[in-house]
């Protein structure tokens, strides 16, 4: 396994959040969306974006044979209910009248996979877990966040590390998870890799 | 209490980190740091961090009689000791060595204070903690990271919001007051005071 400027890492992800982050990891990465239609046959959270992180990841190997692929995917999940992206305003204010004042879990999958020119696999998948705690919030907060327009792109119509961070009282686990990848674990597992 | 733009809300802090997310709030801010000297009486972390914050916002209140003063003081505290800022690198990576594999405390403390021109009084002062959970790091880990120069200006050796979010694995509590302001606290300690 490896990788350099003519071999980069292949993100395949459409998300610019994630596309950013990435970067932090010091290595050369180009970044895909996948367009393959999103399949959830999975019932809980992690199962799901594992499941799409894999859909994601193996689209763009299938392609890019011989390189490194890593695909993502992020949810909220609160009581048993999976929040995606809330699509428009109303959705969005929704999602956020059930999440204030109660604590919601994100989730988000990665898969690591790499496909040989000969189609031998090498693949890990994992995901990680944040629990967020949100304040809560009048009608008036709930309106006036989802007018700066920032929910509709992201999954339970937030974003932690925009205006929404006045809202969150406290999580426990990675905050850079909740942002949409996992950078720290993805660190250590690309090294188990031995592709760091 | 009010503020508007020609009587900004004074933050009585040198700490960029500190001036960028301050703006979060939305409201006028001038930013002047306190000079006078720090002096810790106080054993726990947590009272360290209320003195030092009130130290700082008396001096700033003293000298701008009617307006809001914001002063804040953060530190990093293990196994009983308490991190400042390094300094130099061979006390960083010190600091990281022990750090490093480990769960720690932030604790960013926080004074609201106005001072009227008759000397009247009103004072709020509180404090925030945030576990930190950090990867075991390989001493050539500790090293490169102190070479970015990083470290210096930051309590604990560290800022979670640059390269060391590699080597966090979770936090447990409020991620900016890691950063050095506990902004979402502190919005909703302005609004009690009705200044927001």
């Amino acid at each position: 396994m490896f990788c350099d400027k003519d071999h980069p890492v292949i993100l395949a992800s459409a998300s610019p959040r994630r596309r950013e982050l990435i970067r932090l990891l010091d290595f050369p990465v180009q970044a895909e969306a996948a367009a393959g239609p999103e399949k959830i046959t999975a019932s809980s959270p992690w199962e799901a974006v594992e499941e799409l992180a894999e859909q994601k990841a193996r689209e763009l190997a299938d392609r890019y044979r011989g390189r490194t692929v890593i695909g993502a995917d992020t949810v909220v999940a609160w009581q048993g209910r999976i929040f995606g992206k809330p699509g428009d305003a109303k959705t969005a204010c929704a999602m956020l009248r059930l999440l204030q004042g109660q604590t919601h879990q994100v989730y988000t999958g990665v898969t690591l996979l790499s496909i040989s020119p000969s189609g031998e696999e090498k693949q890990r998948t994992f995901h990680e877990r944040t629990d967020v705690e949100v304040y809560p919030m009048t009608e008036e907060e709930i309106q006036a966040y989802v007018k700066t327009g920032e929910p509709m792109d992201k999954a339970g119509a937030y974003g932690i590390q925009g205006r929404f961070c006045l809202f969150v009282k406290a999580i426990r686990g990675d905050y850079l998870n909740v942002v949409g990848l996992p950078v720290a674990r993805l660190y250590h597992e690309l090294r188990e890799w031995e592709l760091l």
